[in-house]
């Protein structure tokens, strides 16, 4: 159902950015790249490109209740897996039509002028999916 | 410090795996591909592809306490990101030598033939993080 080009990221929550990039970019001998705040959804992230994919790093900023709560209850772990598709408007429309649960029926704006769109995790037996539409 | 060629896969621990199967592949798009048990590991598991990486399904076999509490604490969640290497040991005696603490100092026999290794969440602030040199 989803056209799925590859796994475009998995999202790492962290605590906060400086101290883990500092960590990470160690252990993975990869450079952050991309950090940026994304103000619509409250959250600041980078990016550690491995091969076609990327592990992302994000935090909340102030007012994301969501990730402050995930946060509180798991401490730093895996939070979402993103897919890269090539029409997202589509994707959507293709979801909604077949009763898959939604968080987002349009795409907003996400890291790297992506524009993004997720799944309600209840579509995915819990697990929180990103769809990206790259920018270039 | 790794020298990471891929993201080869990110694993989801689920219930069961037939009723998995079925709701992903039809989710995804894709075929479920290489299911076996580990019997080390004490897991059945198979893959969903997608790109240069895939999806793994895992999930616990009688006597994995540890896959069974997760799945009592967290449900169907994701559970380890799996990074591929072209020197297993090499790569955990370089770790070892840096003071990262190992679940695995030497590679145990993994899914699809592959020689596997896992890292101890510390290392990775908390994230499962599996190593694995491919068989071929």
């Amino acid at each position: 159902m989803l056209n799925i080009k590859k796994i475009d990221h998995i999202a790492i929550c962290v605590g906060g950015l400086d101290k883990s990039i500092e960590d990470y970019s160690k252990l993975l001998g990869i450079e952050a790249t991309d950090r940026d705040t994304v103000v619509p959804q409250k959250t600041e992230a980078c990016m550690f490109h491995c091969g076609e994919s990327a592990i992302e790093l994000i935090t909340p900023t102030p007012g994301n209740v969501g990730l402050e709560k995930f946060l509180d209850k798991r401490g730093e772990a895996l939070h979402h897996i993103a897919f890269e598709v090539d029409d997202i408007e589509g994707t959507l429309a293709r979801l909604e039509a077949a009763g898959i649960p939604l968080i987002d029926k349009k795409p907003r704006p996400g890291l790297r002028g992506h524009r993004v769109a997720f799944l309600h995790p209840k579509a995915f037996g819990g697990v929180l999916v990103e769809l990206v539409e790259p920018s270039h």
